[in-house]
């Protein structure tokens, strides 16, 4: 008898590319109509969206009138709470509602590090824009808003002062976070001198492999087509707290087999949490961490969402610096950027998932990382 | 500032007329559209069904658009994960989504009892109706089949073999719970020789009150308008098995503040848990732990969860035994029951929040309140 597993996902084709390699699966599949066909042949239901939490219990009966599947697997982020849903109204095994609470919704996120003793940035959370000036009068400002749930930068704002809130208000500014219709969180805004990630799998509850990177610029001011960033030394003194902040989280989120993507703060203080997901990273990161260390995260995130084995690592961990940038598709990039020196890959987009050139380089240092970057934004049209 | 409390109620005025009375309260409600009326002069936003989790949430973010309420208090079974869904989402203290579901949701419920060691009956869930027979091979036959998610005997049958049920559902014996749109708890049938209750007050995770009582005859072959039982000599060693295994229910399913409604089966391995809810019992249960016992479980539901301090005992606990009868509304009834030797109250349909007269009484040991409960029946026209 085959092994039925639940596949909750919009167009994130890495993980169902690997679910159906699997001869052994069944799979079913809560997604919106608009991807019907990508999902030809499973047994499909349908929502509007992953947030209407009353939809996506209907889905999951619909599809296990026959009995709970043996898994639940998120592939965005915006299913994960979707898929903790389903996990603890069926019994199935994996991050329940509240625990995905703790990877995806921010205020659940940081109570739950914070009561952990993990840093985080002071914040609160409220209850629509005009609850906004109260809610940061308990995290003081300047500060950073943002939907209580979201991926990426999208809809995050930084504000400076009650003021410039009601200035900015009046003109619109947030209307797409309004129309979000979630609450916002408000979050003191962190002085920082540089943002890194930590990127990593866990099975059993232990952390088995880890990767910090830095980024090369701070996302929140970085267009995506633009996103670079490099795998650090790991040996390095910084690196270290920030892999032993990422053993921390992992439990205090209590996630047992999964992927991370932990975002954090360099500050003067030490490693600030930011945020942490249980999927991989975007923009190229898990690419780079393949060339690095030579695991594939997205595999690695099917594999523990199977309860199979961790996957065979394919090298031995890079010597050096390995780096990535996003550029603009302009014509032939790709090409140019392949034959510059310590290219290792130069990906189209339609290899990256994303719309842009995706390169990964390495480098014997980070200055040398840092000119290899320059180069190739110069090839992109771009300034250094 | 007035404290701000949400509550989520149909029609149960126990709660709603404590809330109402208190003046430092602003109350806030969502409910469903046809109560509209009982809750005038309150915020309110409205829900098909709590059981709709989208719905719930939107009326969520609707009323707390200033900021959340301080608590969230749920009336009603139907209503206890619907207010767990919201403490989780809007960061309210008290019982969260998945610590809600460990009291409401039958198989959640016995996964975790089971988990922590607490004697439960075998169990697994069915997707739908016609995955009962595959959910029965795990428990055996005979089963007991009934929604994971519903309060009191509703919709609940037992079924003595995989022949039995092909031909009750053939025959439609059980569309209303095909109908009820959620999974199936199939449940092994426990031989049993008595049904038993205890009902109790925690706070801060500290039992702190509790009461066991036996059900005079079993509940599900019971119908609610006769429905009767008494409060335990509570030194009885049976008693003490109950009290303790109460004790460890509260620790397993994480209740901080709040009260207990536990069923145990009376069985020849030792008392063995049935369910665990966490709202006063039903019919008139209450009322009877008050007479023996001198404490309201209304009234402490209402202080658990507005977090103030436990109430005064209105008198030391009674000597002899307590018992309470529900008996149908026979013109007269009320004022016949009332005379009759050793009757505490008898209350009419208005007073009860049922159709039924409800007598409570007192007598010096089991064999006399027996004796009391036969004569009631007599009275009411019921054979002894």
């Amino acid at each position: 008898m085959s092994r039925r597993v639940l596949l909750l996902s919009s167009d994130k084709t890495e993980v169902l590319q690997a679910l159906r390699a699997r001869q052994d699966l069944r799979l079913q599949v809560i997604t919106r109509k608009a991807y019907a066909d990508l999902y030809e042949g499973c047994d499909t239901a349908f929502v509007d969206s992953f947030e209407d939490l009353g939809q996506v219990e209907r889905a999951a009966y619909e599809l296990s009138r026959d009995g709970a599947p043996e898994r639940v697997v998120a592939a965005t982020e915006k299913s994960v709470v979707a898929a903790g849903l389903v996990r603890s109204l069926l019994g199935v095994p994996g991050q329940s509602f509240d625990q995905s609470l703790w990877a995806a919704h921010k205020r659940a996120m940081k109570d739950r590090l914070r009561a952990a003793g993990v840093p985080v940035t002071d914040c609160a959370q409220a209850g629509s824009l005009r609850d906004v000036p109260r809610a940061a009068e308990h995290t003081g400002w300047p500060v950073v808003i943002k939907p209580v749930f979201g991926a990426m930068a999208t809809r995050t704002y930084r504000v400076g002062s009650p003021q410039e809130f009601r200035r900015r208000l009046d003109e619109g500014a947030f209307d797409d976070l309004g129309a979000r219709g979630v609450p916002v969180l408000v979050e003191r805004l962190v002085e920082f001198s540089a943002e890194y990630h930590c990127d990593g799998v866990v099975r059993d509850g232990v952390v088995r492999r880890a990767a910090v990177s830095r980024y090369f610029t701070v996302p929140l001011d970085t267009p995506p087509e633009v996103d670079s960033g490099y795998v650090m030394d790991q040996s390095d003194p910084f690196a270290q707290q920030v892999l032993e902040l990422h053993r921390r989280v992992a439990a205090a989120i209590e996630l047992r087999d999964g992927v991370t993507h932990l975002e954090v703060f360099g500050t003067a203080r030490g490693p600030v949490v930011g945020e942490v997901a249980i999927r991989p990273g975007g923009l190229g990161i898990p690419r780079m961490v393949h060339h690095a260390h030579g695991y594939d995260l997205w595999d690695e995130f099917v594999r523990a969402a199977l309860g199979e084995p961790l996957g065979p690592l394919s090298h031995e961990p890079r010597p050096g610096i390995v780096g990535r940038t996003q550029l603009p598709p302009v014509p032939g990039l790709r090409e140019r950027a392949a034959a510059v020196p310590g290219v290792l890959e130069a990906r189209g987009p339609e290899d990256g998932g994303t719309a842009n050139v995706e390169v990964h380089f390495s480098a014997p240092d980070v200055p040398r990382a840092e000119s290899a970057r320059t180069e190739l934004r110069r090839l992109a049209g771009l300034r250094p």
